[in-house]
């Protein structure tokens, strides 16, 4: 395995887990920045032309997991592998942002939903989207259907 | 931080990088399976409902990180959180596969594009997609561009 360390921190406008939107058509329109360390700076070239990343982040104030637990936007149980909670195996954390623009080491994104100072560990471009036609969305599609009723 | 643990293996029909396909327009169709660990098999309950996953995998064999490299694809360096490349400071790689059934702790999928025996730190579900519209692609698409005139 590896020894994971931060390549940068997240600047977020949520300090505190209950201020993130949570659940069924929560919307994370949030603006925060990536800051990535200087010694990580020459990674970025490049990055501008994308204007999707993924970013992978440590869920660094979650304590242990649970493989079994129900959801803040359901009321039965789901698996860890088929929920986003933060209480995983390896709590490593993934965001889909929109990246507005770059100034040197800090990328100022939309669609933050992680808690300020998040030590982050990767950023990946966002290459492909499954179309969607093809995608389901399992329990999750089914609470909202549940609550459209 | 944390220490990453193993929740499962990849089996793979690629036993050797240079068996997987690389570069632009490479398919990813290669069907394999996501072995979970006995231990993690709660974890997976409900797992069923979804088409598409994300797994986060351990690029295990790969040596070091390189801030700037050439990806196979281009003839051009681009700074390595603008490719995927495995030489990354944290090396976690990132598959978005089709679940095509589940036994027990075995996820029959389809889209392998890693190595037999990989390690898995984690596999959550695809829950929405980029419209096409709004994705910009950066060299990537001024690569394939290049390659079709």
């Amino acid at each position: 395995m590896f020894s994971p360390q931060p390549v940068g921190y997240v600047r977020s406008p949520y300090k505190k887990t209950d201020e993130i939107p949570k659940g069924l058509g929560a919307k994370h329109e949030a603006e925060g920045v990536l800051e990535i360390l200087p010694q990580f700076e020459a990674g970025l070239t490049d990055i501008e032309g994308f204007s999707h990343l993924i970013v992978l982040w440590v869920f660094d104030r979650a304590q242990g997991f649970e493989l079994v637990g129900t959801p803040p936007c359901d009321n039965r149980p789901h698996g860890v592998f088929a929920t986003r909670s933060p209480r995983r195996p390896n709590p490593i954390g993934l965001t889909v942002v929109e990246l507005l623009r770059r100034e040197g080491v800090l990328l100022h994104v939309r669609g933050i939903d992680m808690l300020d100072r998040t030590p982050i560990l990767d950023v990946k471009p966002y290459l492909s989207s499954v179309s969607p036609e093809l995608l389901r969305r399992g329990w999750l599609a089914e609470a909202e259907a549940a609550r459209v009723k």
